[in-house]
């Protein structure tokens, strides 16, 4: 193992605060001179979840701490999943049911394997503790918290303020949050700023339990493309993991210039100092956009699909015609005698446009060429020769190239 | 069956409100139609009850709803006696045994015998509910609060403002309460009036479930007999079912005469009319007393105990020997030739006190008489004739008649 002070610097990176950092350096300070890894604990409801590089900001944090030699410990909030969304509800026990949670949980866990090393994690479901709860033990939990405690967390306080309701249930996820940690005897845990308080329970239930408190380490929200809200499935803006190379880098070359800082330092391993280079005096948007898109994507999909989805972006934006243009079967039958077929029958036949009439309207738009030397089609009553390879394009986007049949 | 207006004079007899009331008046009219009687439920934790004239006020008020023909229903709450005062623990379930609770409820429910009928009334214990509850379960009850309704409890108020801890596990007592209520189907609770909250949690939950929510009447808190504070065993200032009939009444004849109305009202039959005639005009507050002290008595120990304590009462209080006077052995050998005795010596060998010591000193302060004329003692060293059937007394409490042996 590295000595604690690199493994510090390290792990510093991108973090929005250690808490207790002082107990931190003695856990890292102790680990490397005993060589008994750390436990660090990432937990997570499976409800259904597209990962985004939001979600990945904690995981990679959780990679580094493998590839230092710690132990990853990932719940499932299985257990929890089953209650589902508590807000507004009436009606009994109407979250998910054990096989949604399960693929679910399946679904994740393909997901996050992409960031983290699960041969050598611990995955665990927190219903194999929960499970077996009694009545009883759920009101042993819940002396350990009280109404003031709850009433302090920032988002509970701001909605009891706001007269919205906080419901008791949703007191109890910190505590079984808080729980997970004692039964895994967490050293580290990793979560969002807004998890702080949560991450913070679990050390006064390990105390109780005699068990050395977990520190909280916080990392912050990750913006989304848009630049200034986080990054969320619901507000568009979101790159997800799962996405084709091509969405991924196009969506990263779109994002401001802004959050571009923060997008290298949490999403890529690049030294801090070239990325201040690369920002720094003479900084090209363009460009450092293009590293960031590569060193993102070939993340998730290896360098060469990078590099591939690099350059057809590169393409496309130079007006050029991708690489691989798709083909498209057209009939012979649809040709009159000379050859020819009616420009909106063409675009429809090639699916290109979904009816005659909005390929008319596109035409006379002026949107539509064909051939290597881009002859534009403006007059939708013009028939045009079709030659088996001809390449029709629609907008910037659209491209099919011809084939007879 | 009554008529409903009839059962609700009777009932209303001492209640401090009845939430809501419009309500009530149609669920007694329902059942005096269709002669279905009402569940009344009144609900108690095992911990432990020397059941006093207070636990009375509520458990009177079900024996009456008994004798207008409905249901009592006594729910023993051995599932949260077995967890115990919450406060300020951090140990592990410290609340009481099985067995423990096994017994404290036997034990209450004899003394609940008393007063209301048991070979007519329910008894349900709530483990038969929570004992199979999971995790899940309570999660369930505990989305059908919210922090800003347990906040806005009056106790818990109080003390959210003092800044003393409401530990969450308090806020699932109401729940749980609440449930009985559903498990049960209960038209109408009783309880003290600061239990007005908890009874109303009830009407939410069996609303939810479809139920007909149950009306909550509470009941005034009885004064102890000092006359200000709540009665209650660690005050000292209870009067207890199982004490007997003479501790009893002489600690009837001992309250200032300030709550003597709400003592009749709420521990007695008596009509109200008689009530105010008794401490109307030309009250004689003594009078009153005795009348009331024997209603109360007779309750439970009959009317001949509460007469014959009333008697013993009066005479000593007029100085005169009980009329029963405990015998005490004395052998022939204790007494000199002359059948004389020491007095220190007699009164310990009588078991009037304890050391010969205590004795000479109760003596030399003129506390001890002998005999039918009441001849004092004053000399503990002048010995005494002792013959068989010598009355002595020591005080104005302890007598005995010798009985020579």
């Amino acid at each position: 193992m590295r000595p604690a002070d690199e493994q510090l610097e390290l792990l510093r990176r991108g973090i929005d605060a250690i808490t207790p950092e002082a107990e931190f350096v003695k856990k890292l300070e102790h680990s490397a001179r005993t060589g008994n890894p750390l436990r660090v604990k990432y937990g997570i409801d499976p409800t259904g979840i597209d990962v985004h590089l939001g979600h990945t900001v904690p995981l990679r944090k959780l990679r580094q701490f493998q590839d230092l030699g710690h132990t990853a410990v990932i719940i499932i909030g299985d257990y929890t999943a089953l209650v589902g969304d508590p807000s507004g509800r009436s009606d009994h026990r109407a979250g998910l049911t054990k096989e949604q949670v399960d693929a679910n949980a399946r679904d994740y866990l393909a997901q996050v394997g992409k960031i983290v090393d699960l041969s050598r994690a611990e995955v665990r479901r927190n219903g194999e503790w929960f499970g077996s709860w009694t009545f009883l033990d759920v009101l042993d939990l819940t002396r350990r918290m009280t109404i003031g405690q709850v009433s302090a967390r920032d988002d509970f306080a701001q909605r009891i303020r706001g007269e919205k309701p906080v419901y008791l249930s949703e007191c109890l996820y910190p505590l079984m949050q808080g729980w997970d940690s004692v039964e895994i005897r967490a050293d580290v845990e990793l979560g969002g700023t807004e998890q702080l308080f949560n991450l913070l329970v679990a050390r006064d239930l390990q105390q109780e339990e005699g068990q050395l408190p977990q520190v909280a380490m916080t990392m912050p929200i990750l913006v989304g493309t848009d630049g200034t809200q986080r990054m969320g499935k619901s507000l568009g803006n979101y790159i997800g993991v799962a996405e084709p190379p091509e969405t991924q880098f196009g969506k990263l070359m779109s994002i401001p210039d802004g959050p571009m800082r923060q997008y290298f330092t949490l999403l890529t391993d690049f030294p801090l100092a070239e990325v201040d280079a690369l920002l720094g005096p003479g900084f090209n948007p363009r460009d450092a956009k293009e590293v960031l898109g590569k060193a993102v994507v070939s993340q998730y999909h290896g360098t060469e699909a990078a590099e591939a989805a690099a350059l057809a972006f590169r393409r496309r934006a130079a007006g050029e015609d991708p690489v691989e243009i798709p083909e498209a079967p057209l009939g012979r039958d649809q040709l009159d005698a000379d050859g020819r077929i009616a420009p909106p029958k063409l675009l429809v036949a090639l699916k290109l446009e979904s009816s005659t009439s909005n390929a008319r309207r596109v035409i006379e738009q002026g949107g539509v060429t064909i051939g290597p030397d881009r002859s534009p089609v403006t007059d939708p009553r013009g028939p045009i020769a079709v030659e088996d390879g001809l390449i029709v394009r629609v907008g910037k986007r659209k491209i099919a190239r011809v084939r007879l049949a």
